[in-house]
């Protein structure tokens, strides 16, 4: 940490500051610049909020951290890129992993159906969602147990891997029971009882950013998962809140490299919950891939018009099949392939 | 809904909008403007997320809605405005209510030298977390039931009630043997396992708006709380996230006058979050009283120095007294009382 | 400036920022932490991007300015409150200043009813937009320098001061040669041309913070008219721009105390264009005046219905009348009057 | 526009909105919904504040535009892409065109320097400002016309076409007799002076969108160039501000299909101030050209760490040929070429 003195600050309050850094069990060290004092706490500062503190103490202008909050995400721990392996299938090996279905699951018919088409378009993972995390409680909350048969009998007959969203701590042992991926939802980032348990159980995870989730953030989330041991962790940017209205959420692509840049685990997009518009879909997943994203995350329904949540941002099955076929070379023009 | 058909919308499509408005169960109006086609489709909208998917049929520039989300929040069911009962206190009634004390409970010492400290100055609710949401899976994560036990103690020893967070649908029983009203955090306002227990659970709730939360998603998440059958239920605004770094949050008091248009719920403002520094939390609680909140929640410690969160948001005690003599003559001046 | 290095940076970079930093006029400081190398650079920093770009050498991480970009509108600079003299009228003085009148000037019928209303009850200065920046090319665009003599006519029959908004720097002499405060509006705070023509021009200022424009911008753009020899500025917090929608921008109030903490220069509001709506804002004046603000910036017209713009914002007179008696006991509640 | 009536406005209320509707020049159309009135008012209301200001009218919730507020920039008006010719440079064709070059114009060999290695990595307009709006008035404010110069001796020297930005109504006439684009800044996006002066000279305008501009803010900043006759105007995405710190600002990507779909006008991204960091702009440069950008500006210097502004964001030589390699692929998988 450093704590820059403000402009005036007297001797006294300097040699205060000095004495709480060593009682907090750090070693300091002054810097008296032409109008500022400024004094480096030197240890191992994370996990150590109270070192942050010290912001309140007479003199004291503000305290600013060097490291990086997160630990076992950084590329200082790891430097290469992490693999998260599902079976086999790998998310963050040279294939870029396309994963699609419906928001929620419907019926058998309907997932069958998905799930029938987005493998012969070259998505190698059906998603659909059975415990719906919805803004109103008059909405349409999901199948549960009977939507998790319908995702496990679509995997059965085709050979996808599922992944799907667990919202309530209690379901988790359940939800991991059916899935090859467990995903946790925006709304649910810090929700750090989740995260636990989701560390705990051992699945792997697709952690999606929350809408106002600040990267460091994000990956102090992932962390939670990690330290339970778990590190099957895949990582979803699906955009963020702001002023723009003509997109449902403004989506972060720069996240991707920056994320890259971070940390080592594997970054997928959502670009259907990212934009909130079908049509704007395709162009998004394109610049996914070319930013080097590791993996997409799209919802495709038979009939978007008919869904019970999420149609306006779903594509169709053709328009599916479509897009994988516009994928190909973007991945192959960034040294990857689908 | 109005369905906004796009400029050139052929006859078909827009009879194909029509017959699908009617097999919804809604009658179609018809306006034809000067260059569009606008079609009303009258009925009953809350809670029918299948219209706003005619937003994906062909012609359809955009669907809006009418009608506020939210039914049993909203102004429109009660116009006058709740009163939370709380025992003997009410909230939402003439008395602005001041919820004081530390972020964290760390000691039974630290808990009863805080609750004679404010109660003296005047307020009415004792604050402090035992189950703690930290961005950092390494930071402080509060002391459990051991934690509710020196709540219970501060209560006994001076008659507050007591408020106090719960993160996991699975404790909400175990603290609402405790606490006299349940916290429920910005970063689980659409956690709906929790709300939905909180609504169960029948005790007072007090919600706090996210960080990315409209004001819309805020009295719909409260409406989860209020389906199950609790009423009692009161906001807490605390700050939403912008490009603004000077303060923690952005204090959003605007959504005070805002709530108090649109829902009967008593409205609670928290500056200690919401700016997130300590020397900025006496002029936003008086605007907060001035601009017609029922009430405060407020970060209180004896040595904020050394305290296991927020410090740097932490009142002095001495500092909370002065704050509570200047905050009785701006409860007077908007016909109010502390 | 503080230099901090990557993990694991070589030697040889470390040697080659120190030699960077001595030839660009500075010392160098090295603090060898437990996992990072950090550099202090010392000497003045200000206005020396140079530094900044260390951030570009092989082994650097980031570069973290110590002191404040501006200077002549800092507290550090000095210490009490500045207090801006518009004639025999004080703004930053134990009185809150309160600015009323219309968006646009439309007529002199119009000007002369709203600054007899406002005088009445107790405004001192009249406002009034005669050059008009309009989102729209297709929108009112004011009345330019007819308008300017309509204020005139108003201020010469009841003696309030006059403040209107000046978009082009060609138009400063002439809006100057009227008004007795320039405005510059939210859109143009960092049109530099413009706050270096007010600069020279050297009437007093007020300036709106953009709506986009973080604290510390602001006050850079305040810092281009003070350079030019002009310390008569203002500021104006009038709503920034984030996700909520309920409101037409988020009135930031802890900008408030924010500056009170950051520059001697006079703080006020603007609570009409900050809400948008006219209901909300008599509560936001109330909540300005609670929290610090020197004054008030209010959009005020007889019949806001036939307004030419804003007229969803702007109070009738009647109640702004009934507003200003409610300010009175909050400005003495806060120790000041109106 | 629609007029959405409050639950439970009068008859009278309803009567007087039809009354205003028509004294305004507007047909009224009534839709009585099972819980509240709407009435359509129809004509063509683009331009038209007053029909907005029945919202203040007694009775009435809220009125809701039905058209796009745009008209010359919309592709309701022109349905296909225009092209923007500047010589023989075509922005908005097949081509995708790439402008690079330095933040500042510092000195003649820099230009030439430049100008030659863009040249050769296949760019075809040189970027470079002589005019700065700069934050801190302490900082490089540009060469002014000495800077014009060097760019024409490199253009001479090259024939690459020249794009350099105006900030000043004053001087659009100088900056137009050197450049071949004129460049309007992020800052002066709702400059209108400055908008209609570079309509009025009739010269190809590369306008950006501001850092808290909606997209149809900024398609209204285009209109005012398009309503003064000049329809050579390209539109440029740069990032908007956010919560995010980890980039300078979000580039919002989303917002080129979005654009694409709302108008007729040619887009471009400019990677380095949208990421405002040299390693992210590969990456998202990429990302613009998937998602079907038609052209980027690129900062490039030939040594960015003594560079006198945005050294950090920009490209060394030897990346940008790196990068313009890796671009072409991609160009080609969507149908394009470099």
């Amino acid at each position: 940490m450093i704590i820059v003195m403000k402009t005036g600050a007297s001797e006294s309050q300097i040699r205060e500051v000095i004495r709480r850094i060593e009682e907090l069990g750090y070693q300091a060290h002054i810097i008296e610049g032409a109008q500022r004092t400024v004094i480096g706490a030197v240890g191992d500062e994370r996990g150590k909020d109270r070192l942050q503190s010290l912001e309140v103490m007479p003199g004291v202008d503000t305290v600013v951290p060097i490291l990086q909050p997160f630990k076992l995400a950084s590329r200082e721990v790891k430097g290469g890129k992490s693999i998260v392996r599902v079976g086999d299938l790998e998310i963050g090996g040279p294939a870029v992993v396309v994963m699609a279905g419906p928001c929620s699951v419907e019926s058998e018919a309907q997932m069958l159906q998905t799930a029938q088409a987005v493998k012969a378009a070259g998505a190698t993972v059906l998603r659909g969602g059975a415990f719906k995390p919805r803004t109103s409680p008059y909405a349409f909350q999901g199948l549960a147990e009977e939507g998790l048969k319908f995702l496990d009998a679509a995997r059965a007959a085709t050979g996808l891997k599922i992944i799907t969203e667990v919202v309530n701590p209690m379901d988790v042992e359940l939800v991991a029971a059916y899935a090859d991926i467990l995903q946790i939802g925006a709304r649910n980032v810090q929700n750090f009882a989740l995260l636990k348990r989701a560390g705990e159980v051992g699945k792997p995870v697709l952690l999606k950013r929350g809408m106002a989730t600040t990267i460091k953030e994000f990956l102090m989330a992932a962390e939670y998962i990690l330290s339970e041991g778990n590190y099957n962790v895949a990582l979803c940017e699906r955009g963020i809140r702001t002023f723009e209205t003509s997109t449902r959420f403004t989506l972060d692509l720069s996240a991707v490299p920056v994320l890259n840049k971070l940390t080592h685990l594997p970054v997928i997009v959502d670009p259907s919950h990212g934009t909130g518009h079908w049509d704007y879909v395709a162009p998004m997943a394109k610049a996914s891939v070319a930013c080097g994203a590791d993996g997409l995350l799209i919802e495709v329904h038979p009939t978007p018009e008919t869904a019970q949540s999420d149609g306006l941002q779903s594509l169709k099955l053709t328009k599916f099949q479509q897009l994988m076929d516009e994928l190909r070379p973007i991945a192959l023009a960034v040294g990857r392939r689908l």
